[in-house]
């Protein structure tokens, strides 16, 4: 899941300690082996994140495609490396059939890591390090965990690169295949691994790996493992992502600066164009104005408002975190019910010493779109591009000449992103949503929060519309585990809890 | 006259050549000295213009003061050096008391230039360089003009900063001085000069200075010499500017950059934001969206309308050049007769490489007001300040804290620039005003061109509102002398026009 931004949340307390429904043979497996084992899970984590792995540097990920394939065949996976083409970073694929099982699932996470090169990592983003607590906080200070007496602190983070994103969720499956085997339960479904290696390149290859694997990732449900948990603390079960749709607009002013005084109120401006090209496609609250826009979006189910319901109130410290007033009254996860018109960045003219009292040559602005389920990027295009016209631009995609400038007033390049995605909604009332639910809450001592769907996009989308199948979003990682930024890191309680949570999961998910 | 913006303009033909009306003393006491004496006045402004003038150097034009003072002196002008306060660049003041003139008139005129720092220099600025012609056009190459035999070429030009912007006013005035004196022919009126140096800083001290000095620059009529000519190449006459008013506008998001999938339709976009606060000030046609900001502006008057009509239509090749469709279907000049709402620059979030899916945290914008008379800078920001209140803008001076954003959804800070001017406009149908034009259509063969006002703004204004006196514009400069740019330069023959000019200003004037 591509988040770029992280919220640190002060005033909301995480969930500490281990809530535990005791009496579950999958947790007290887990947690057993768990126990026993902690300073070798916690080597193999620290060995997989010592391996550089940004996408981009085909070296580094097939390091990583390596590594991972061996830490699977120990478990006794039988493991494909899937390619678009030649030269492109592998999805490891690894499938363990189990005897007697009816059902598969397939598991999805990613194993590169976003780039490094923000500034103000406490230790270099590939020597994992284990501190007291988190960055910033009174007291934090490194720790020697292999030379620490007794189990290791829950408040404890590991810091890596692709720690907590999210190497920490492969981590946290293999631990409980080792528990699971330790304790000898078996896993209640085939057991199918979708592991791949550019996501945080934006995911440019999954549709054609999927498409050219089709039969071979066949499954009856998909588990999610991206991304971080809710802000509560509270383990939550997401059931879709909105789609996304970018693009790149541009309006044309005079072919040089003119002086504003000479030729102000008569040549066009580029400025004001695109600013009343903005606020004709959105409202201060959010409404987007392109006409037809909400007549494909779904509302939610009564099922999925009672789940809305029943999530944590974030708002009023969330609005205090970040120093706004919201512009909706709505529940924060009722907004992702509706599609988003987002203004990335709009620029035109100079400031500060270069600013020059002139009309501008050009205006750009960047926008993108998340989609609700029932949009899909290209009716999106089609509505917009026909309200644009209808507002009389002519749209262009590629730079004007002087002959389309002359006989035209207002000239619109739009190039749409390359990269789109689908939205995805798995029904909260399906029999596989419902059964993952269940399972995971015989590990959990709260109510499982179900959240509908998230307000981000993601390359799962591709996976889940291609193998047409339903699928769940678990994520384990603590919420400020600033993964996109520096010092990411994964606190060790998570990694304990989400090895609970995979334990449930592969062994007791039945349907 | 502070044009950021040039105008090149290959479909208008300059008047060359020398039209003139052959009987007129003036006319002929100027062409014959200049005749016998070209070298002599090239040397003199080729000195002057060799000597760095940029006005953040305090020794720079203290030097070229002084060389000023020495130039004016030896024509028999007391002089004086006017200064707000010491360290800062003086005014050159000069004074001519004629026995029997009942009238006195000042000109005014700035010695400072530019900054040199643009690239494409073809000769340094202070190395004065005539050229056969427009760098650029075809064969064009540099000129011994001090050995060359016979009369200058009336296109050469003279390269070098300044030589336009406006050194060449005051060598045009002085040389007329002694071409009337070697005629014996009186000025008909008293003459005061007032040679600014720090007009290309935004003449920060003007207003100080006049209102230092009322009795000294006493006076009933200002020449204006500042400013490129009509693109036509006709001998024109302004009478009046607008004023200016800028200012810096900043909108508020979230205190961190916020993924948009998680949070683009519950947090308040500063994008969207500014976007529709521009689109609330101003239309596509250049109508100001403010209520009651035309309410002070005053038509202009049937004399007026008829110079308007009278200029030559420039708007067609204008338009081709500038590869634009203009915002109104009306005449360029007549566009002066409203005030200009013009928006400099808008800025928000990041493109390119460093582009987010994200809410920003803040916008900015910078936009500039040109106000026409019957307006002034206290009255619209007036009118701005409420307009923007009625539309749930609070306005701030500094940037908001934490509670100012959290008790309010729409915080503006609005900063408006230091540097104001006022607009003037002179009634064309003064008496000063059409003595002015009368003595100048002596020397013309043409009918003189009347701008009831220019659409630029001037610092002219505070010594036209400072001495309550009227103002006429005289420009001489071509316009394609590329002034604020690189290589600038002076084309000789409006050099030789530009004293033919100022001899019938001086010694012609009369009312």
């Amino acid at each position: 899941m591509r988040v770029r931004g992280l919220i640190f949340l002060a005033t909301l307390v995480l969930a500490t300690g281990s809530a535990f429904a005791a009496s579950d043979p999958a947790k007290a497996a887990a947690d057993a082996w768990r126990q026993a084992h902690e300073r070798q899970i916690l080597d193999e984590l620290s060995g997989f994140v010592s391996l550089p792995d940004v996408a981009a540097n085909i070296a580094d990920v097939d390091a990583n495609a390596a590594r991972l394939e061996e830490m699977l065949r120990t478990r006794g996976f039988a493991v494909r490396l899937l390619r678009a083409s030649p030269g492109t970073p592998a999805t490891v694929f690894g499938e363990l059939k189990v005897p007697g099982a009816k059902r598969t699932v397939l598991y999805y996470a990613h194993y590169d890591g976003q780039p490094v090169g923000q500034r103000g990592w406490a230790s270099p983003p590939f020597t994992p390090t284990i501190r007291s607590g988190r960055l910033g906080a009174e007291g934090v200070h490194d720790v020697d965990w292999r030379a620490a007496p007794g189990p290791a602190n829950t408040d404890w983070r590991l810091y890596a690169r692709a720690a907590a994103d999210d190497k920490v969720t492969i981590e946290a499956l293999l631990a409980a295949m080792d528990a699971l085997k330790a304790a000898d339960l078996k896993p209640s479904v085939n057991i199918k691994l979708y592991y791949e290696g550019e996501e945080e390149q934006g995911s440019p290859h999954i549709a054609t790996i999927v498409a050219a694997n089709r039969d071979l990732l066949k499954t009856d449900l998909i588990v999610m493992g991206d991304g971080p948990m809710h802000q509560s603390g509270r383990q939550m079960v997401n059931f879709g992502s909105r789609g996304y749709l970018g693009a790149r607009m541009t309006v044309f002013g005079p072919l040089r600066p003119l002086h504003d005084g000479h030729y102000g109120s008569w040549a066009p401006s580029p400025a004001v164009e695109i600013a009343r090209l903005i606020a004709s496609l959105r409202d201060d609250s959010g409404h987007i104005l392109i006409p037809h826009f909400y007549d494909a979006v779904r509302p939610p189910t009564p099922a999925e408002k009672a789940a809305l319901a029943a999530l944590p109130s974030v708002e009023e410290p969330l609005a205090h975190d970040f120093g706004i007033v919201p512009i909706t009254r709505g529940r924060l996860a009722d907004s992702y019910f509706r599609p988003t018109l987002n203004v990335r960045a709009i620029h035109v003219g100079d400031e500060g010493p270069n600013a020059a009292n002139a009309v501008a040559t050009q205006a750009s602005a960047s926008i993108d779109f998340r989609l609700t389920p029932g949009e899909t990027p290209g009716d999106v295009k089609a509505l917009t591009e026909h309200y644009l016209a209808s507002q009389g631009w002519l749209i262009v995609n590629f730079p004007p000449n002087l002959a389309t400038r002359l006989a035209n007033p207002k000239i619109l390049l739009l190039i749409w992103d390359e990269g789109s995605s689908m939205p995805v909604r798995t029904d909260i009332e399906a029999p596989a949503a419902k059964a993952s639910v269940a399972a995971i809450q015989r590990v959990e001592r709260e109510p499982v929060l179900e959240l509908p769907m998230v307000g981000a996009s993601s390359g799962i989308a591709a996976v889940v519309t291609g193998l047409n199948a339903p699928m769940v979003g678990v994520s384990i990682a603590n919420y400020d585990d600033n993964q996109h930024a520096e010092n990411e890191n994964i606190r060790l309680g998570n990694l304990w809890d989400g090895i609970d949570v995979y334990a449930a999961l592969l062994s007791e998910l039945d349907w």
